[in-house]
């Protein structure tokens, strides 16, 4: 068995999911645990984890941006189910069977990750359609284009769309 | 860094969402730019997007067929969100933040798709059991079958379901 | 045209969609008909696929993990699709719309699957979080973690996240 050293995971981070994002991080916590190095790009609902909910403002934002930062779930915690109705389950019992093993919450992976250096990229795109700013998101994430996206992936051995 | 000339994309489009065609069609468009090869294989929801709105036909199709057809959105630009519902942001909301930012609709980025000669492939078994036939679509999509599928997306180097 | 022989495809089968698994089994059928490796990693819903509805059992379960046994989906051919409301078409016109074709449904690829030694995995932390033992399995199921997981997707010429 080839070492997992040199290896490289690139995920697309498109969901705004709370069981799909954690998916994403616990496979990111595990590659980075495996010496592999890992690029998260956070594209459209993605980006609602990159939001610091010490750091958002309403200021410089137009009607629709207003609203936007408003109702969308301020911090990666927060975010829903992507099958919320599913069999009447809902995120709290999830989280209640999650507690029950003591598995860590999204919440703690994100940090997990953070710590672990995964590189952490906002998609510029989205972040200006809709009208995040840079100083709204946790420190130290970088700012990239499709170009750069494809650019990592294409090098990556692994690359998901989550 | 590895220029990108040469490289080669692959996506397995089965989502009939805007928001997550969007994205499938921006990575493209991007990727076209910089010289990649691009290949979108068009399966289930995700043929939607390849229908011709001025070519639609109830000819020769049996009864769930014909209530298929009707029913669901004739054009790509009609399709709708995958989050609908998340915090109350409905589609034109987001289509006005694109406004604003003078972004493209999805179906500026189809048309710069073909334009910039992506490879538009629609899945034959999914043709079939929707009813939808090649007069109907868009003109120069390629059928495919799952087979021709696998032997583009092996030789890729990044391939996405979306 | 390289042959697909020594081919691997690895998917990670996230969805518990009945439309989603059936591309994902498609996928894995057409692949092990070229003469390629194929491995399904079943997480979180995906797992859902793998339940066999002869061995369900309540025992040794909390309160959570019975209420989460007893309303999910006890076998593949129940789950649901992903866009049930979609232009209000139900999963029985899905259904009526492949049985006019012939096309097997999700039960019989799935067994297609099985027979054709496609490599079946379940995720050992969505199994614990779920509360689901390895005995309310199908038979013949590996138990792996991420790190295997990993090592086998990194070696695959096709991952997809599904």
């Amino acid at each position: 068995m080839e070492s997992n050293e040199n290896r490289h995971l690139n995920i697309l981070l498109f969901s705004g999911d709370y069981d799909k994002c954690l998916a994403a991080f616990i496979l990111a916590n595990g590659a980075r645990e495996k010496g592999m190095t890992v690029t998260i790009f956070c594209a459209f609902w993605g980006l609602l984890i990159l939001r610091d909910p010490e750091r958002l403002s309403l200021e410089d934002k137009g009607t629709y941006e207003k609203m936007f930062a408003s109702f969308t779930p301020a911090e990666a915690e927060k975010l829903p189910l992507s099958k919320m109705n599913m069999a009447g389950i809902g995120k709290g019992m999830l989280l209640n069977m999650m507690d029950e093993k003591d598995t860590p919450h999204l919440r703690d992976f994100l940090e997990g990750a953070r710590k672990k250096e995964v590189r952490f990229c906002a998609c510029k795109l989205s972040l200006e359609i809709m009208g995040f700013k840079t100083e709204e998101l946790l420190p130290d994430i970088e700012v990239i284009d499709v170009y750069a996206y494809l650019e990592d992936a294409a090098q990556a051995d692994i690359q998901l769309f989550i």
